[in-house]
């Protein structure tokens, strides 16, 4: 289906206030999933509403969670989230970190018992949109395997640094630290394809090229695939995440962290609770004048974006500039929705008795 | 041959004096370069002491070089190296990042004017031995092409993260953003071998795996391979390590880096100076207390050392564990250095007129 922006958030909203949750936290958790619509990250829009209502209705998601500060120094805040939504507790933690980065320069912030916390990018935004660098991580349910193992072990983990430049647009890396998510393996399953090389292996820890080997034991492989392709710094880069994440925070870590869908198992034992996250918001001056900062990022975007490509490829593409693009066109041409994910929410929505919206 | 650790540290602090630095500046020098032989990283020990001589002979390293401390917050410090040896600036920059942690529980520090500096986990682990999560960055000279690009833009720009345990020794991450090093591509065209696929592409940015590709205006590939395998995070990745490394502190970027090897072409027109590192130290006790951190760092390095893993592999391989057990080894046992590698430096000394050391 077709929609505009607006109405969108509206219907969004109406869903988890039909939960329980409040008007304004409503509008939080709206506004971020539709902002993963309009960058076009459809994986983490409104096909996650699915996920959250279920998470919701086995007393896994807290719509009344009272957040607490656990622990506080002038530059850092550990927060719990009362296992409320992810996306609610989140944006007060990039809040509360940005304004103690006022106060003092930088400052960090590691959240524990939360939830999926939605597109990693919208929090590390939210600094560099006050002349800060940003920086949003979390750890994620495990489906993806050690360099060497055969046991889902980490999430896909992923990490977002946000840096503002000047008459350039924000310079805005958003990724997980996986070649592919787990919902695209499906798909190729779905749709009778094979899985390219290096991206999963099977229960016996063989890289396979057959989408089933997920769901039959298999696990995702951590960025650069194998041993011999780098794939120990793409786990080097994920156990950072996950250590930052939780073990900074008091939250679950690696094989014990929380399943946040249906069909994803999870190990108990892990000494945290609930998914931890991780902020940074670290002000350009502390460094050096904003705009001497802010015209050396122009002058760094513009050497990349022409460097010189290969044939068929008309410029390199600096991080978050097709999110950019697909905001844009989103403003004026509206969102279109894919009708097996509506089915799908309408579905959930039924089982749960809950009010139709779509 | 075979040596002492202690003798090689006494030769390696000659070979310095002899070009003009401090006693204290070449010991410094010498126990990160011996430090990289323990470790089991001989591409950054001896073998790039001649590359620290050409620079040297080129007027491109300052062996009188004085640091300066350009601005300053008590949390950060911009400090210029005076186009000294990098591991000297590095040390310098390290322990004032570490001593402002101390004071204000976390501290940043961002350098320009330095050039190589060793093993980027040489620094991060002197913030871990004080209860901090140590940071330490830096850019390179340019053999990376970006994800589309057929141009040289970016370093192998190494990334260290040092996170303390108790029983367990410290998680020391230290890796490059590339799949494989220059000098093993090397290495591979001289024994008549093929690069595996994903490492480097040739002039017109296709995948190759001749290794001479490299040498013929070919490219190094980012973390990942190529776009389909999520090359486009190795470069996102790198790209923040430029970034945080050299515009934050007004250093040389991407392809304007300077040569550190008389090999490499680079380009003029940087607005910045010489190379970028950038440092961290962020004090476990910001968060919560350090015996609790510890402890839980221990369950999570046992947990996912005995993950399972998969037939012919004994355990999963912990960030920092092959490394300190090179290390427990050289302590006994000594080092063997390449025979090539001291007869590369011998040849080098010989040039310059300096007195022979090994």
């Amino acid at each position: 289906m077709e929609i505009s922006i607006s109405e969108l958030k509206i219907r969004v909203i109406q869903i988890f206030q039909n939960i329980g949750f409040s008007e304004h936290h409503s509008e939080i958790i709206s506004d971020v999933l539709v902002s993963a619509e309009k960058r076009g990250i459809p994986s983490h829009g409104i096909n996650r509403i699915k996920d959250y209502l279920w998470l919701w209705s086995n007393g896994k998601l807290n719509p009344s969670a009272v957040i607490k500060i656990i622990y506080e120094t002038p530059v850092t805040t550990v927060i719990d989230g009362d296992n409320g939504c992810g996306i609610v507790v989140s944006e007060y933690a990039m809040q509360k970190t940005i304004e103690k980065a006022e106060s003092n320069y930088m400052a960090f912030s590691a959240v524990r018992n939360s939830n999926h916390y939605g597109i990693a990018g919208y929090y590390s935004r939210m600094a560099a949109e006050k002349d800060m660098l940003g920086i949003s991580m979390t750890n994620a349910q495990p489906v993806v395997a050690p360099t060497f193992g055969v046991e889902r072990m980490l999430g896909t983990n992923p990490l977002s640094v946000a840096i503002p430049a000047g008459k350039e647009p924000c310079f805005l890396a958003d990724f997980a630290t996986v070649p592919i998510a787990r919902g695209k393996v499906e798909l190729l399953e779905m749709q009778n394809k094979k899985v390219p090389d290096l991206f999963i292996q099977d229960k016996n820890g063989n890289v396979s090229n057959d989408p089933s080997a997920l769901r039959e034991g298999g696990a995702i492989l951590p960025l650069g695939g194998d041993k011999e392709h780098g794939s120990h710094k793409g786990f080097c880069l994920s156990a950072i995440i996950d250590i930052f994440s939780a073990v900074l925070s008091g939250a679950e870590f690696g094989p014990f962290v929380s399943q946040q869908t249906k069909d994803v198992q999870t190990k108990s034992g892990s000494p945290g609770k609930g998914i931890g996250h991780f902020f940074g918001a670290i002000r350009i001056n502390a460094f050096q004048p904003v705009d001497v900062f802010k015209s050396n990022m122009d002058i760094w975007i513009s050497t990349f974006r022409n460097g010189n490509t290969k044939e068929g490829y008309s410029n390199i593409v600096i991080p978050g500039e097709p999110e950019r693009h697909n905001e844009a066109l989103a403003e004026i041409n509206g969102i279109k929705l894919d009708d097996r994910i509506i089915e799908q929410l309408n579905n959930t929505i039924k089982e749960l008795s809950l009010p139709q919206v779509f």
